[in-house]
């Protein structure tokens, strides 16, 4: 006997997405979907649409400005389709432009969240060392200037370790976030687990290395923290390089912490040099 | 006394000069000035220009096309300005583009000419290896894509090196040369010493190698040779790729070469993957 009143077919099952990305931010208007800018998030949810025909927005971990590139951003979403992780990862790579690459996709916990989820995350940041003179000149390859903040002036790798040091723990981080009125909402954005209104920020490790390749040396920091405020590295960063070339003393930075006032820190570093490294969760969340 | 008839000042002093540039193609219309668009040789003048109130036309070693990158264009031009090299060079590259770096400034002998002067060019063309699997997938890093050729299928390296010994020596590359008629107007233009209007030029070496990187592995082809007819390396590439990939033989190129036809090669690699390297000079002339 053939029923005749079935249930309603029950609506496919959704299941909750997570990839890591690499990107070049040079050509995007950051990671945010805009009206009629080109960004990573939108350019990932078409290439998405395009293999699934389901076009979820992405949930970054975090935003990140024109002009900053990822290593391992990470993004979550729920879809019906029962593609496979890896042929997702391939089919949604191909469409992909070439400036955007997943580089890991898995099927996550329904709780997943990228953004919410997130318990620390790394930043990296890239300085190439220009040596006018003497002897033959050291400029910046062609092909690092989108990836690196290129500097003609000796900077003192020890100063720029002390200077580093003094972000470790918990500090009030308001005199290195932007005082744009606009951009003070992206807080909650920022891979947040406390209350977003606060500007207290816990930084894990603080360090700087000189890394040598043929095409000359570069310094480059690496961040991990709890969270961090929008141009927060970028203007650590900044802060970092005075004390480098003998602007300003690292120890300084204690009472530019403590006057909780943009303009008691340095100046905001370029995009260009600046990698969202990694993004951590607990084992259990993913 | 003061002479009231002093002769007519004389003209001020040209010096002839040679600059050896690096440069990122893929954002300009190739190498030479066209009416509306972004080249090299245009921005090249216009530095010039802001620097020495001098606008000469640079002359290069002969013509790279839209997203192809070099590592050692030359140029020559004449100058009145004197200005030391060294500053030169400094001064230009503070107004340059990013993408475009001098990497040597140098006055040269008055009959130097970068495109008639030259004896022999290197190129290089650059193959990233991705691996879709068997294992965890390795894909082309966003901020390799500019520069590689990225293929996901296996190349033998013997296949490639067998083909690439069979372009050494005297040739007639006809069958390796862009067919478009207007462009054949270019072969004068890739550093010739002969008769621009024969196909028949000498390769001096022909090689791949494999390079392992953190990101991955590249195999890197480097030809050198007495000129090269438009698009003459690409279609090299073109052709052993197929060969590399298993489509066709490397002992077919002898045949490929005696068919003086097109149809008979391989196809066109793309040109991100390729690099103008070096350009070389009787050192009388330099």
């Amino acid at each position: 006997m053939i029923p005749v009143n079935e249930p309603c077919q029950p609506g496919p099952q959704l299941r909750n997405w997570k990839l890591t990305l690499a990107y070049d931010g040079t050509d995007f208007s950051g990671w945010q979907v805009q009206p009629g800018e080109r960004t990573v998030q939108g350019e990932l949810q078409a290439a998405l649409g395009r293999v699934t025909g389901e076009a979820p927005l992405p949930q970054g971990s975090g935003r990140t400005d024109a002009g900053v590139h990822a290593l391992g951003q990470v993004a979550s979403f729920a879809l019906a389709a029962p593609i496979p992780p890896g042929n997702l990862l391939h089919a949604v790579n191909r469409t992909l432009p070439d400036s955007i690459r997943i580089v890991e996709a898995r099927i996550a916990p329904d709780a997943f969240h990228a953004r919410h989820s997130a318990v620390a995350k790394t930043y990296e940041y890239r300085v190439f060392e220009e040596r006018p003179e003497p002897g033959p000149a050291v400029m910046c390859p062609p092909f690092l200037a989108r990836y690196v903040y290129a500097l003609s002036w000796p900077l003192d790798l020890d100063a720029l370790q002390a200077a580093a040091g003094h972000f470790v723990g918990e500090h009030d981080f308001t005199s290195f976030a932007a005082t744009d009125p606009d951009l003070a909402s992206r807080r909650a954005d920022e891979g947040e687990q406390r209350d977003p209104a606060t500007a207290i920020r816990t930084v894990f490790s603080s360090h700087w290395e000189r890394r040598e390749t043929d095409a000359g040396s570069t310094l480059v920091y690496r961040v991990r923290g709890s969270g961090f405020l929008h141009h927060m590295v970028r203007n650590l960063v900044g802060t970092m390089l005075d004390a480098g070339r003998g602007y300003r003393r690292a120890g300084e930075i204690p009472d530019m912490l403590a006057a909780r006032a943009r303009s008691a820190a340095g100046p905001t570093a370029p995009a260009r040099g600046l990698f969202l490294h990694s993004v951590e969760y607990n084992g259990a969340d993913t």
